[in-house]
């Protein structure tokens, strides 16, 4: 074999942690459907349904009842579920010959419910249509953030995935480093940076690297294009990795040679800003209270005017969850959120810095999940 | 640099293809809106807004009325969506201070329309509920299939796109196929294959790669995992690039050795019906037509019962888009349709075999965009 090997082993360590504890999930979520009123709940959104269930695979729907959950998915996918999900009941649908609200309506019927909520968010018009349809006169109640709001916790697992993911893009980021020369292109560094991670055992990448040289960098979503590197550059890579489901979310910005002294005060300034940020972080503070602390450092700075919008923002199952941190957000952090602290500077046409790590909330403070160095040095 | 380089020149070349008309597209959607008795179209799904306006940012919606196109995003794709859209009006919506529903609402105030459509398939609930409650007395009415339509037919610049991602996914496979060795894992061969894609050029992959070895290869959506490569094996490798957000997707089925009888006759059934299917592909038949021709092969053959379900599908800015090509399919072929089709047959616990190509639907027959041989020498 010519290719380079995985690092297969590393990742089977996961096997030796805690398991997830879906039983519980379950009853909590059945707990929250009934204080508020609902003897049933349908699940619409993949990443919830992978978290009362372990279901990993495509085309599913769940259907919380007091005592009862039933997953229903069709051929396809049924030897998956039948693998993933052992704290439910597996229904396959023959497409063919059933529709999804029949199925249902089976499964609600013999749970014998009439007040049903509905994840409004992740069902579209047409299929909320076609149930309620069905469904006369069983009145479908639109209520949001049952599952949401247990996952924006995470349990001991959860945690070690998402810190194996991080671990796993914090060595490809190391491995990366060492290769960048100058004329290398954000194309060609992505595209390494991506087998990298695999090639250490991460399951997926957490979402389309970013990568930005030079003025690129101040874009907030740059897509990393033909632009070659030259000496001077900012180089700014935000990236993750994947691990069962769960995702990593880390920044840097470095300089192409030595960093003049406008880029090591932007720098300085970010660095400073994600500090204040993250020494707030614990549980009880607001989201608004966190993003006042770094919004006050780059307020003082020459660069006040170029501060980016938002802080951070949970990361789990998906890359962007509950809750978002910034100037607006009210809500509360409580122990076990993971979240990222991201503040950033960005001068269009010239260049943006932004530092970015994923924290875990605990009653004394945060820990970082996230561990690469904040100064590369790249020799040009 | 170590690093191996990209395709960049080739993919460049690209530029000197025809060019979209998005007038055209603009025009033919506004003719189709208004034959439904509409006057206002909105647009929920990326792909349709992609396909009128060549948008590649996130985060839009579009607000299509008699003589007009608005775009609606926000400051993280305003730039994109500037560069992106030259034939329809950019909107830049500030998220803390308007809601969506109240840019719309102002958009169609301006067009003094009443009758408005709702892609309803693409659309939340939740999303529905709050643009109604703004647009009262205005009526939404859920109307699918508009721009999918339009979309189903591909222009030269389309076909192209397609063309050219199917190149890339035949180099890769031959580059792959060079490398495998016995004892190779599914997942260390789809990482190899991931990287090719991009190193030839793709922008992406069309979606996860699919390999199985052995038993593995009859399941219809296998993962790859850490199942080694043994002599005998069945390697079904399903796969495509991405190139302009258009996908092709191929597979392919060999065998790491001699392949048994029974492997040679599983083979030669499923490239029998596949090659009978693609000659009865032409404009004018429809996707039961073409699937009976494919079926009745397998049907007659000693793994009738082990034949898969579908023949396939539409394939372009979605992997899977109309039409649907099998036994229950009535719609009609066009000229300019690419579809896939893909036969195979399936033995649960032993192995399973499909071959699939790309088609490009013409009035008197169909052609082939995938090119990589059916059969492989795998050296044990």
């Amino acid at each position: 074999m010519k290719m380079r090997s995985s690092a297969a082993v590393l990742n089977r360590t996961v096997l030796t942690m805690p398991i997830p504890n879906y039983q519980s999930r379950i009853a909590n979520a059945q707990a929250l459907m009934r204080s508020h009123g609902m003897e049933a709940l349908l699940v619409f959104s993949a990443e919830n349904l992978r978290y009362l269930t372990g279901y990993t695979g495509e085309a599913a729907y769940g259907v919380l009842a007091s005592h009862t959950l039933h997953l229903i998915t069709d051929y396809r996918f049924v030897e998956q579920a039948n693998a993933d999900c052992l704290h439910c009941t597996v229904i396959c649908r023959d497409r063919e010959k059933t529709t999804l609200a029949e199925v249902i309506g089976e499964v609600l019927g013999n749970a014998a419910v009439s007040r049903v909520a509905v994840e409004s968010e992740h069902l579209s018009l047409d299929l909320f249509t076609k149930i309620q349809h069905h469904f006369q006169p069983i009145t479908l109640v639109p209520i949001n953030g049952i599952v949401e709001g247990l996952r924006a916790c995470k349990d001991e697992w959860e945690v070690a995935q998402i810190r194996r993911a991080a671990q796993i893009a914090d060595q490809a980021l190391e491995a990366l480093v060492a290769q960048i020369r100058l004329g290398v292109s954000e194309r060609d560094l992505a595209m390494e940076l991506a087998y990298l991670m695999r090639a250490k055992g991460a399951d997926d990448l957490a979402f389309p690297i970013i990568i930005g040289f030079g003025e690129n960098s101040a874009k907030p979503h740059c897509v990393p294009g033909y632009r070659a590197l030259k000496e001077g550059d900012f180089v700014l890579i935000d990236f993750g990795a994947m691990i069962n489901g769960y995702r990593s979310d880390m920044t840097r910005t470095f300089v192409a040679g030595e960093p003049t002294e406008q880029q090591l005060s932007m720098m300085g300034t970010v660095l400073r800003a994600q500090e204040a940020a993250i020494a707030s972080t614990r549980a009880g503070v607001s989201g608004q209270q966190i993003d006042r602390e770094a919004r006050r450092i780059i307020d003082r700075s020459p660069f006040a005017h170029y501060a980016g919008k938002g802080l951070g923002h949970g990361v789990g199952l998906k890359l962007h969850e509950h809750p978002f941190l910034g100037q607006r957000c009210e809500d509360t952090l409580h122990t076990g959120f993971v979240v990222t602290i991201e503040p950033g500077i960005y001068i269009p046409g010239v260049g943006g810095v932004r530092y970015e790590d994923d924290v875990l909330v605990g009653e004394a403070g945060a820990s970082c999940l996230t561990h690469a160095p904040k100064f590369f040095q790249i020799s040009v």
